[in-house]
């Protein structure tokens, strides 16, 4: 039997595919066939390691009819308008959370899949990891019972980690928010059982120097009856992966005097270009 | 100086009592002089204790002209009737927490102290743990900035040790929110700042054979614009003191293989009446 392979095009070499790299390298079902990126060196990094073409724009990877599917990873705000783009050259799309910055974006996004007759999947990554469905699988086991109430917490230093500047502006796609209740609310919501009845929730935005939500309380109820607390706080001098015995994650072991480096190396950008060369070069094509 | 000894009545030798009585007895400022309890075993065992007298009825120790106040740890039902006939005798009171089953009730007990000339003050008694009181010291201290969101969350067996059969009954005064969210609360409002906004809060109650509340997740906002999200459940197969190491809250080292006792013993009851017996028996002139 011949496995399907799916010719995947990138859209954004960033963060976001830094991350699932590894995911992709290691599925023989997936092939990178190209990619677009506005960073040059991301872009030749990719070439080389995929002996595939890039583009520096957008619509030149669409226009390739090797690319059958785009993986977008842009920046938040533009998710709406990539999706618009891929859908209107009969490409298939997963977009990266948040799908896009408002309920009407997503609509539109929606729509324009239907139209384009390509299929659409927002990439929550969160609720595919092993211990999330692990878990789901023990609720339904039925062993324990029905959900009755779940309870979310993460404290992280998110909001001190490198940024460019529309991640610390929410009207761009900015801040806990957008960035880290998607995760939350994604992974509550498998576990919790699906519709969300009533939200009520509190935010924070607390540091000036950095303009955008860091934290947020929110209180959820589920059509089931289910209720759910979950909240973050992205100014966390205190690292809640200590509660999972310091496994981040990733499944990764963290050790805990390591944290707040990220915030320590913030110190020494003075500027927001120097801070957003220090997240790049974390990432696919960076030099750290 | 001569020290000004408050002559105080107790009414209700039950649990509130037992866990006050090493404050009483260590405190030269505090003379008991009396005592009103249903249970004569109990009634025994202070007049033996004390050398003071004791009364079947609550009224007979309000007659007691040597009685300058008293401190009503009466079941929760009772709380209204017996500050308005405290009151009624000129007497001062300390109510126990909850102050009263209902907002009518407290109002009317308000009226009744006004009306009387005496004073009246609920004897919440967590917000006075030094734990407590040191944080507070340190957000008074201005070295933290102010405090912008509160996470409050308690996982105990609360709903599975003895209970007598009108606190396992809401109506009565019974379950977690008139037990354990009165403390929750009086802890948070201490370190949020006082007066409540707003509050949203699903409950949960999830035993039919123990039909109240045994869970609950709350959302407060501040009049001064911090949040504070907490959760309490009393179904807790886990025990929460274990993010404190251990430490439980009267500062007692807890040994986490000891957790789930109460509920074993429980099993041992096979009657209302013989889980009652197994509460009184822990309290102050019981036998355990």
């Amino acid at each position: 039997m011949t496995e399907r392979i799916l010719k995947l095009g990138i859209v954004g070499l960033g963060r976001a595919f830094t991350l699932m790299l590894p995911t992709f390298a290691h599925d023989g079902r997936v092939k990178l066939v190209g990619a677009t990126d506005p960073i040059a060196s991301a872009r030749a990094q990719f070439e080389k390691d995929f002996g595939a073409p890039s583009y520096a724009s957008m619509e030149a990877l669409c226009a390739n009819p090797a690319v059958e599917a785009l993986y977008i990873a842009s920046p938040h705000q533009f998710h709406a308008e990539h999706v618009r783009l891929a859908a209107s050259f009969g490409k298939h799309v997963m977009v990266e959370k948040p799908m896009a910055l408002t309920v009407d974006e997503c609509s539109a996004m929606i729509e324009a899949a239907r139209d384009a007759g390509v299929h659409l999947i927002v990439g929550h990554s969160h609720s595919f990891n092993t211990p999330i469905r692990r878990t789901r699988e023990l609720i339904d086991s039925g062993r324990y019972g029905a959900v009755k109430m779940i309870h979310a917490l993460n404290f992280t230093d998110f909001l001190y980690r490198p940024r460019r500047p529309e991640e610390l502006d929410t009207a761009a796609g900015g801040g806990v928010i957008h960035s880290q209740a998607t995760h939350q609310m994604d992974i509550v919501r498998l576990l919790g059982g699906g519709l969300v009845r009533s939200v009520r929730a509190h935010t924070g935005a607390w540091d000036a120097s950095r303009p955008t939500e860091g934290a947020y309380s929110a209180l959820l109820g589920f059509e089931g009856g289910a209720f759910a607390s979950a909240t973050y706080s992205g100014y966390g001098h205190y690292d809640s992966d200590e509660l999972l015995g310091n496994i981040g994650e990733m499944g990764q072991a963290k050790n805990p005097a390591d944290y707040g480096a990220a915030r320590k190396r913030l110190q020494g950008a003075a500027t927001s270009a120097e801070e957003s060369a220090l997240k790049a070069a974390r990432n696919y094509g960076g030099r750290l």
